[in-house]
């Protein structure tokens, strides 16, 4: 859609490879004090001094991880920085710098990727990361975009996925289920569309959830929020599966079990009546869905009085230990093994 | 071919995306010392205690960058990491890590993702650098590849492109022009190939040029080799896009001219003798044909003496003021703008 709107069309042969990468980055500047060198050599140049270097990667393909027909390139941008924030957070990590790759069939015309990289910018401006690098290249099909995201942390603050013990809480931010419902709601008006296309979608209703889904926020207030508390998690993964696969991911990590509690789900009122309006349980949609980008920790009791009053942090289970296995207890009191239902692109 | 000749055939469904990972990087250990955790949480630790951290990014995507009619996966997974540590070795500095991600369609099966991967292996072990991290997804069409190369250096041992002075010399590793000349004899036996099936191309003449384009080798042998001579460039970048283009990046960086003489570029003798048959003039190969993986640089005359009889190096010009330009002096001692005309994938 974005794509007809624009009138200017400006074909990415006629600036070349390295034309186009020096007017895409043109207005990127470093603002990070460890950023040393960003774009313009053959490799950044970080000073993280004496704290530990944090990356990770991640690979958004056109037709398999988004639809080019109901996602605004800015927000295509926006996304691909905060899947792989998401990553750095999840290690009670600082991000700093990211490298943006895009691949890109020629159909697509300069002002689209100015707008995707708008969304970059306006995510590096939001979390204060510097774009540092990236390779822009032509595709014979769609476009795939490949974000690799770097942050720093003290040794002792770094969280991993193993470290939980049994008697932690088991603890969420945010709510669950959103991004996928909201997918759910894209993909219904886009057959709408299909069918009608005067029609004129009112998405209003859905708004809070169309917006998990297209344009995600990364938990950087959380880290900072930890820090504040003085709570450091005992470990710690982010949401981008469903969380029945990430609690498997935790426990699995930590070789511990865990209880986790079905009416302690926080779930949004709008996953709640979007569910019943699409006859789908909103817990298997919370356990199973993805793309919520909420972090999901664990803490030792006795940190739970620094947590508690936080609107923020839910606390949705404990763990145990790993002889009594993972398992959720439903509303009604039955204990069901989790299962890791997430996404699978295959 | 690669995929025909194998009997054996598992699909990516089958495993998922989670098994696929697990399973193509079990056999990976960390090596580095500065690498503190790898593949199994949602980002990479590393520790490069008070040195600066280097990181460089690039994509290769099926039909733009490589094909696999003629391309053994195994050369592929290598190549993709060489490009990369080209990148770290041109800032002068020590390449530690790597991340891998891969987005390819389901007519591969994993055993296709096996090969590419074991070639990934092979660059690891040969370069002393570990793979901590990566993505496995489905693409719509094709292969695509996109690779993160991390390093180390201390700050006063970094090289960038900018620094070069009027008077510094212009100098070359290994020869140039292979990797160009080797793709085309592969793209001739492919069309010989098409036309007559049965034909067995006989490549042994074309080994030394044909081994340049499937499985370059990055210069880490020079970097130690500087360190040795105690030169330290005054400028450096690798040669991916041929020779011309990148003396240009080092000039225009440096806000400097050069000199550049021909009859000083250092061909190996089946690129001399290729081109003729080719009747392709083996300077314009050398100064535009791409993907040598050399290093170029520039060193103050005052280093000439610590360079000067290695068969690895060659001088071939020197810096000049910018007012002067960028030109090639001919064997027939005209003077030629330098232009770029290095290879666009647009």
């Amino acid at each position: 859609m974005l794509e007809d709107k624009n009138p200017q069309r400006t074909s990415l042969e006629e600036l070349g490879e390295f034309g186009l990468i020096d007017h895409l980055t043109q207005n990127f500047e470093l603002h990070h004090p460890s950023s040393k060198m960003g774009i313009g050599d053959d490799a950044a140049v970080l000073d993280f001094k004496d704290k530990k270097t944090v990356v990770s990667t991640d690979m958004l393909v056109e037709g398999v991880h988004f639809d080019l027909s109901y996602t605004p390139l800015k927000h295509l941008g926006y996304k691909s920085v905060m899947v792989n924030l998401s990553d750095i957070y999840a290690m009670n990590a600082e991000a700093t710098q990211v490298t943006v790759s895009i691949a890109v069939s020629n159909r697509f015309p300069l002002e689209a990727l100015e707008e995707f990289y708008a969304g970059v910018a306006l995510a590096c401006k939001l979390y204060n990361v510097d774009l540092v690098g990236g390779d822009t290249t032509s595709s014979n099909k769609g476009m795939l975009i490949s974000v690799t995201a770097l942050g720093m942390a003290q040794e002792k603050d770094i969280v991993y996925r193993k470290g939980a013990k049994p008697n932690d809480l088991l603890v969420v931010t945010g709510d669950l289920g959103g991004a996928y419902l909201g997918l759910q709601v894209l993909e219904r008006e886009k057959e709408v569309f299909k069918v009608n296309p005067e029609s004129q979608p009112d998405l209003e209703p859905y708004s809070y959830i169309v917006e998990r889904q297209l344009k995600p926020e990364a938990r950087k207030d959380i880290v900072e929020l930890l820090k504040k508390l003085e709570v450091k998690p005992t470990s710690m993964i982010d949401i981008s599966d469903g969380l029945s696969s990430e609690i498997l991911h935790l426990c699995k990590r930590s070789d511990v079990g865990c209880n986790l509690f079905e009416d302690k789900i926080p779930l949004d009122p709008t996953v709640i009546s979007t569910s019943e309006e699409f006859q789908m349980d909103s817990t298997m949609i919370a356990l199973s869905g993805g793309e919520d980008y909420e972090l999901l920790f664990t803490i030792a009791q006795a940190d739970f009085p620094k947590i508690k009053a936080n609107p923020n942090l839910t606390v949705i289970g404990h763990i145990t230990d790993k002889s009594e296995g993972a398992h959720l207890i439903t509303r009604a009191e039955t204990k069901i093994p989790l299962k890791a239902q997430g996404w699978n692109s295959f």
